[in-house]
């Protein structure tokens, strides 16, 4: 019924990408905050996996330059897919594969939030320009920008497991 | 112990492009097997959370492009990333975010388990290159085809929940 209301809505509108958004959003949002909650906690893990294979490759004895292009693709993209929509409303609280970890504070964020999911787009993206060089130093350097970026939200944002 | 060896090992045989993956894999299937399944249980919600978004893109009043081209190019990069390391000797059983549902036949695939990885990958390559013109019908028969590479694995290697 909620899902039909809101194609209905985009249906009315029309016509615009706003309304395509709004249309296709709203039906993703229409998910269940347990469903939306588990999605977000696995893109985080999917991040962590694809950020260590980038720290396990500047540590390895040869550098291995097809590795670091393959995991900085994958953590770009996710990192670029609009994971803001799985922080959507109704999912302040609740457990996907475990208690959310995420601080009431984040959805009070507002643009604050907003600019942290940009910043971690765009140093994500920069990883990936930067790993398809041969420039080792530039790599490792810019990871550093990526991860000082994930820090910075969980310093303020994600409740101490 | 092990992570220090296989790193030797790497820095010995050394030079080769090989020899780096074998360093950078070895250490990352030197991680915890628990660990490698949550990160392969979570690299498969992710798969799914885009296809999700692809499907109501397509099924919605007004067509979205950029958000299918955002959930395309996260599929398609989480799906050519290497997810075969996640597969790794020693995680033939055992809980991630819960039991394995992966069934032994898949690790005794051998080449199959490879091919269908590769299927995988190629599809998604190709949704990507289709979302990115404006042919929706396009789309959604590439959109069949991914979904079918998906459909044959887990009839054939996926334990029913």
């Amino acid at each position: 019924m909620r899902k039909s209301h809101q194609v209905l809505l985009a249906s009315v509108i029309g016509g615009s990408l706003l309304a395509a958004s709004a249309g296709v959003y709203a039906q993703q949002a229409a998910a269940k905050p347990e469903t939306l909650i588990k999605w977000r906690q696995s893109v985080f893990q999917v991040i962590g996996w694809t950020c260590g294979r980038v720290k396990l490759a500047l540590e390895a004895a040869v550098y291995d330059k097809d590795e670091v292009i393959k995991a900085a693709t994958a953590l770009a993209a996710v990192s670029n897919s609009g994971i803001g929509s799985l922080f959507a409303a109704g999912t302040e609280q609740g457990k996907g594969w475990h208690d959310t970890a995420t601080k009431p504070e984040f959805f009070a964020a507002g643009s604050k939030a907003g600019e942290i999911a940009g910043n971690l787009a765009r140093e994500t993206n920069e990883l990936v320009k930067v790993a398809n060089t041969s420039d080792v130093a530039a790599v490792k350097a810019q990871f550093g920008k990526v991860t000082a970026t994930c820090k910075a939200c969980h310093d303020d944002y994600r409740i101490k497991l």
